[in-house]
């Protein structure tokens, strides 16, 4: 169906939206006639806020996680534990980690996972940033913390065979059944990991 | 789930969509970062495009469609049948009308139905300035083009009564079985109706 738009200001609005992941063009006009709804001041607001972001924000210079100065509170914070570097795949999963209070170590974002059906290579990534920061020294651990797919193993593998010469101790995220998760339900692989790899019984978990 | 969010920019611009209807945090996080991702220049034509419809949209002064102008290009087309009023809910249904081809007349947008339930009542559309229209002459034909609903009713039957000594003509838009819907799948009242009111055959249909 061709649009015919009342207004090119409403028309050009709509198709800016229409560009974002998963919204359609019925849902660009939705929330475009929401924001017309609202008031000047906080459309101004809500317009301005994405385009300092873009043009302000910077990425740590150690971690590479999203940051508004050039180095991150996490990374500056003298509190935390920089001898340990959590390698993640995004920023949202530093943020799900740091959700759970249960890290004071740093992080490293490596901004995707090796994935040759993407076209990812490790050059994508900041893995030799990561390799610079453990051959720098000072560092005790470093904790793998990607997801448990075919690719994230395969990160895994790649970031083990750089680092094994170095000395460093390579941990793994625990990998089991999830909290609340049935049994029954669970797939083998996990199922079996889980009774290979069980711990000691402690009373506090 | 508290979240520590890196940037108070990000922060920000996630808190920003998230307002939008239909959008949750994790929405508001994954629009934020495809942006993130998009060079400069196009995610300042984003923002500017949604300030600059705020800011200088206008709404026509005679039948309070959205336009660019102080009166929209319908109202001001010579070629258009300026005796006949089609009287909608709002701008995507003015869209959704012209997109058939059906139809040369004018518009005219109520912004909303009388829905006592949602404290809307007719004060609160543009329910006046139709009267006003049609008693200022020039006008044969008044056509409801209210959605078939509770509402869409109430409203229907509140235009009937104060243009009902007007001396225009009143019509309602066919009620009836859609295209390619199955008869026995379709509801009572359509259905009962669509009898009634039976059309002559004509094979252009």
């Amino acid at each position: 169906m061709i649009q015919h738009y009342p207004s090119q200001l409403l028309e050009r609005a709509v198709e800016e939206f229409a560009k974002l992941p998963g919204v359609g063009s019925k849902t660009a006009m939705r929330l475009v006639l929401h924001l017309l709804r609202q008031d000047v001041k906080s459309v101004e607001s809500f317009g301005q806020s994405i385009i300092r972001l873009r043009q302000e924000v910077k990425f740590c210079k150690v971690c590479h996680n999203i940051s508004d100065t050039d180095t991150c509170d996490i990374c500056a914070n003298p509190r935390r534990d920089h001898s340990i570097i959590c390698v993640v795949e995004n920023i949202q999963d530093v943020m799900a980690i740091e959700a759970t209070q249960q890290y004071r170590g740093t992080y490293h974002v490596l901004g995707g996972v090796i994935s040759p059906m993407d076209g990812i290579g490790p050059s994508d990534l900041q893995i030799q940033s990561l390799i610079e920061r453990v051959n720098a020294g000072d560092i005790s651990e470093v904790i793998l913390a990607l997801s448990p797919t075919m690719e994230g193993d395969t990160t895994n593998f790649y970031i083990y065979r750089k680092l094994s010469d170095s000395g460093v101790k390579l941990s793994v995220i625990a990998r089991g059944v999830a909290q609340n998760d049935e049994l029954q339900y669970t797939d083998e692989v996990t199922l079996g990991r889980s009774i290979v790899n069980r711990t000691p019984f402690n009373i506090s978990l």
